[in-house]
């Protein structure tokens, strides 16, 4: 692959690849700190939730160095060094990230031991099988390569996409206004920002392709990153509030009522 | 040593190293934020947990760091720069991480203090000599130097495994279901990792040489330290959580009921 850069494309990508550093690691620390404003039984969804953004924080890092190092300045824009661009990163990160979302969902929604153990088991093959299946796409030379393994990658994408619905859609329910109200945003988080990976990852297919492919490529990743680690585990955080609120958690004395014998 | 990597074995030994700094570093951020989860008993085996973890995690960059400046790319392949590849990061590794293991399954298996101290002098006797006598294996230019040590090392290796998992076998007998299947699980993670270290350590003479054994040797050591270290870690965890719940312990006043007087 071949490219050339404006210096604004350049840019445009090491500046967002910055600022998703920035903000992931700014979750991380919000989502660490904030575990005594909620209930035990959720703080293991904010643990979660801190590790997720902690982890892409570090491949943002990498991802950085990377996008520096495969460029060069030559009379005013960017050529490609030689160096190649490490797109292996995003896919590691998904590897470690993509289960440990949804086990923060699975807990945030509090389903019982037994219920949970099967589903997370299930979400996490098709965690794999997606990512597994869409890297021989993504540094395929060949279009038609790229397509079949996009078509092969969405049969576990949309397997984890529904049934992560269903259990939201389930949770719902029997909750009040609030939680009502922000089960509703998670699920829209997740359904606006998923979307975002296959689409940016055939981009350079649908006639974006060279500098502007590349660019819109990354920018998209990068964007549904944030959106679907930090915003996220923020409104992890915001339905563990709610919920603990409504378990009766008192925050000043952290302790819970006793059950009452009805 | 002379090695010529195609593009992707270099790539899939420096992402792999790379997913092990993440992989460490994430698991040690969910050990130490999870203390407060466990009863105060257990929380040393955490801490410990989360001390191996962050040193793997260091290792594990200053070995990408220096498996980037063993190679540099020429025509297409890698070959080697000039720069050694220093294996010496992966026995400093165990120097410090392998006592710290065994004080963490010591520390979790809620052995008493008169039992665990002559353990442990001897657990840690062992693996020193265990690791200093792979060492000079593992540099050695002929194969039957290879082999001897290896005979060497495997004495106090097999000493080391046949003792813990004694402890386990001893440990499960009287405890409830869900922990007895957590310590067998752990005791099938110990046994399956802690294989892998000769076998991979023998690759280069047992026919896998040149490229190929080198890449082997390097999935094996960094597959088997993200299963004996992080994912050991986490059952160590579970096991904590488990027995600290078996105790009474309540997570949300952190307290546990006054010794029944019977």
């Amino acid at each position: 692959m071949e490219l050339t850069l404006s210096s604004a494309q350049y840019g445009l990508v090491f500046n967002l690849f910055s600022l998703t550093v920035a903000t992931m690691a700014a979750a991380g620390v919000f989502l660490l700190a904030s575990r005594p404003q909620v209930a035990p039984k959720y703080r293991t969804a904010l643990t979660v939730s801190a590790v997720v953004v902690f982890v892409a924080a570090y491949h943002y890092v990498m991802i950085l160095q990377s996008w520096k190092g495969a460029f060069e300045l030559a009379g005013g824009s960017y050529v490609m060094s030689g160096q190649p661009f490490n797109d292996a990163y995003r896919y590691a990160d998904w590897l470690i990230t993509v289960p440990l979302l949804l086990v923060e969902l699975v807990a945030v929604l509090g389903l019982t031991r037994d219920k949970a153990r099967p589903l997370f088991r299930n979400l996490t093959i098709a965690a794999f099988a997606m990512i597994a299946l869409g890297y021989p796409g993504e540094i395929a030379e060949s279009a038609s390569t790229a397509w079949i393994f996009w078509a092969l990658s969405m049969i576990p994408f949309l397997y984890i996409l529904y049934t992560v619905v269903v259990k939201i859609n389930a949770a719902i329910a029997d909750q009040n206004a609030e939680i009502k109200s922000l089960l509703t945003s998670t699920r829209a988080i997740l359904l606006i920002s998923w979307w975002v990976y296959p689409i940016a990852y055939l981009l350079p297919y649908l006639g974006l392709s060279g500098a502007a492919g590349e660019v819109g490529l990354q920018i998209g990743y990068s964007i549904a990153d944030i959106t679907a680690k930090a915003l996220f585990g923020v409104f992890i955080y915001r339905i563990a509030r709610a919920k603990s609120e409504a378990d009766g958690y008192d925050l000043a004395t952290r302790a819970q009522p006793a059950p009452t014998t009805a």
